[in-house]
């Protein structure tokens, strides 16, 4: 990461249009939790639960809300301490300056396309008819295949794979490890052998998208897989082929997706999910971790539990299941006490 | 993708063995799902569940089976309508021409034996010992680990690594990210520590195998693990350490599989589900999504669950599930009835 | 693999500090299991389960514990047969000799440190400022980032990712495919958008820890996330920012750690196990596979299933459950039958 700063706390105030509450001219070089923050730190008190650790804190100024009370020293006070955080932590670690340019260890396939603001790190691989564009940096070893666009301010880090037919918009981070356009799961049994559907489809990932470390975005089999605009994807996450992930979606770690689902605009997906083939997820619905989805989650719901059902039932069956290994003696008991009553009264 | 085409309906009738009702001089250009297909394009009606897209559809024509009613506008009618959609894209998007030839960038190590017509990527490395077969294509940035041996018409996509001592066979197609041969997973606690048990056996790959993005098949402690001829298995899956699967099984996305398993011929094992260490899942069996398997699953059946269970069972517990916590008050409500009855009889 | 052999009986005592019954000068090849050893080979009894096999086996000698009876061959008697196979797998397949130096094809940059007894393989990359120790080896396409440190005695695999800012210890092993300090996954709503936090934290992972294949370890937010000493991860894990694992913990296969946990000492997560953001882990407790974890675990004890429960419960509910659809029905009839008896009674 790099490293900047210094900066005073009026400086700070300044960057993050905060009301200080101490010295100006007090310099802090850089950003820490409230537990582990010095006095030549500044640190963020993003919610009351950590009330108790910002009383405590050691660090040389707090960034908090307009109404936090309590703070032993310096005070930048803002409407939203976690819009602040971020400010704050790209004024200490700016992004490295920019290095246009191909690198002479990367290949580059006659016929492709690299903006000369771009830069390709070595033994990257450009196929034939792929395109890079503007300030969009391509990591070391990392593959984009033919025909295959990526767009502007993109950052692949090393050891992407994008396969042919694949485009990739701005503003756009694929971590190390993805592999965007592999085959869909795709087989006709014949009575004697699985065949291979050919999957002819492309992935589109639209402007803004962020996908983790190792995740895999498979292939449509015919027309495009699509993750939409805004959507942020963990690691290790499997999307199937002919997916369409809307907007804003959040796909968190391990989670998987088989082919020809539909995942509302603002949906979140919590760890490990697993989503059944043509499910649809509607807009803003929640899934909790491990959650099994075999069919449609109506729009704003939240759900849990393997089958997944509405989240205020699972957690009452839940509850419940902890009664069940009683309950089978109880309504054995009950059996016989009723039994005996039926036995006299005959 | 590569592109082909455009043909008449005459001549996809021939190439499909199909009867053509139409005009056999029409020509279309490229294949669509019935809702997105125009007049210049053929779509296909694999089932009777997409009767009324089909009698929508504005294609030029659809591939249907012998028995199809209510289709718009020309026909051609098949046998297997998926088997003719195989055809059908393979005729629209054929295999690129295959270019034999070590890429000057790739690195081909003393003592390696690549045949002339392979193909080999920039940035590959086939290390000493290793074989690469007839028509065989290693894709950039893959890595062939000391003697090991993939056979002909194999594909192996960029980014792959094939460690030390393992076999592939032919007609193979690994994608981007694959680990064939890593260790597996195997220590002895001596009372301070975690020693690692050498894992010292190998992989064979069988013919017709497919082997999904970022997937893991581990190398054997002692002797191999294997992957049995024409099973297919999706991405992120993990097949542990000395696992057997047996010939056209199917391993779903992010399946996970321990050590010293033996997976039945035709098994199918759905998206995320995971198998106790020395586990045998008998021939055909089919384990649904998610489910969690401690024991042997007999041949033929269908279970699910965690701990998993015949689907029937299963179902029928998910089912009274809904009704526990109201079972809970209503035995609650029992008891106090009983009591009472029970006072008032003394 | 390498190999090396063939040695007497008598060589192997010497080497395993054995008590041989057997004719010291009879020469052996290999290593195999009980089951399909031949004459030619030693074999090994790690358990009482396996007495059957070692009675009728075929291998030319057995390492066997000191109380061992009926083995049909020679036997080398030994305290821990456990640690005597990883010192046999050792002796006859041990490491290829060690080859230092930089491959002409590697890249390192101006301002790595890379020691003079270190092996670099091709198509690595050591990026600026990075550091690699003593008769530590990079293989083939992985690459190490800007000040990042590499211990001594370390292997990584081929095509590892190490990005920027991550320290690696001593003695470790990173298998293919596993990506170590991408970002973490944290965003902050804004009404409009997921706007991304900066990840600013490393990773440190200390000595004698081994990394599976494709497995992803998350950089912290601020501060560093922490694979402790001796620990050991498989295959495909996804360990979240600011995670703390602490020494000799086994992380199996496909195990999703959340954001900022605390996995005691000794801990065993077993395969698929997920556990949710801030949750400890107490020292030695042990989650049984697929257990879903969404709040503290206490230690030494032993928590299964979805949510997860103490297993002695968890077993308890799973037998339960098979009842619960009878039960429903047998409720159904005792409210009858109770009803009938209190309309008699009024």
């Amino acid at each position: 990461m790099t490293q900047s700063g210094p900066f005073t706390l009026g400086q700070l105030a300044e960057a993050l249009g905060a009301t200080l509450e101490g010295d100006p001219a007090r310099p802090v070089g850089g950003v820490a939790p409230l537990e582990s923050a010095g006095p030549n730190e500044v640190s963020f008190l993003l919610s009351r639960r950590y009330q108790r650790l910002a009383e405590e804190t050691r660090a040389g100024a707090v960034v908090a809300p307009a109404d936090a009370t309590g703070l032993p020293g310096a005070v930048l006070r803002v409407a939203s301490p976690q819009a602040a955080l971020i400010t704050l932590l790209r004024l200490f670690h700016p992004d490295p300056p920019h290095a246009p340019g191909i690198h002479p260890l990367a290949l580059v396939a006659e016929g492709a396309s690299v903006d000369e603001s771009a830069a390709v790190g070595p033994f990257a691989v450009i196929e034939t008819g792929a395109t890079v564009g503007r300030r969009t940096r391509i990591g070391a070893l990392t593959f984009v295949g033919t025909g295959s666009s990526v767009g502007d301010d993109t950052l692949l880090y090393p050891r992407v794979v994008i396969r042919d037919g694949v485009q990739v918009g701005s503003r756009v981070i694929i971590h190390p490890g993805a592999v965007i356009g592999a085959d869909g799961f795709g087989y006709a049994f014949d009575g004697a052998a699985h065949r291979k559907i050919p999957q002819v489809g492309g992935v589109r990932i639209e402007d803004d998208v962020e996908i983790g470390a190792n995740t895999t975005v498979d292939r449509g089999t015919l027309g495009d897989t699509v993750i939409g605009r805004g959507s942020k994807v963990d690691n290790l996450v499997q999307v199937g082929h002919n997916c369409d992930v809307g907007e804003d979606a959040i796909l968190v770690a391990q989670v998987g997706i088989s082919g020809s689902c539909r995942i509302g605009s603002r949906a979140i997906l919590a760890g490990q999910v697993g989503v059944a083939d043509h499910v649809t997820i509607g807009e803003g619905a929640i899934l909790v971790a491990q959650a099994g989805v075999p069919s449609d989650i109506p729009a704003g719901e939240v759900w849990g539990g393997m089958p997944s059902r509405p989240m205020a039932e699972a957690r009452r069956i839940w509850a419940a299941e902890r009664l069940l290994p009683a309950l089978v003696r109880r309504v054995r008991t009950l059996e016989k006490r009723l039994e005996e009553l039926e036995r006299r009264r005959a």
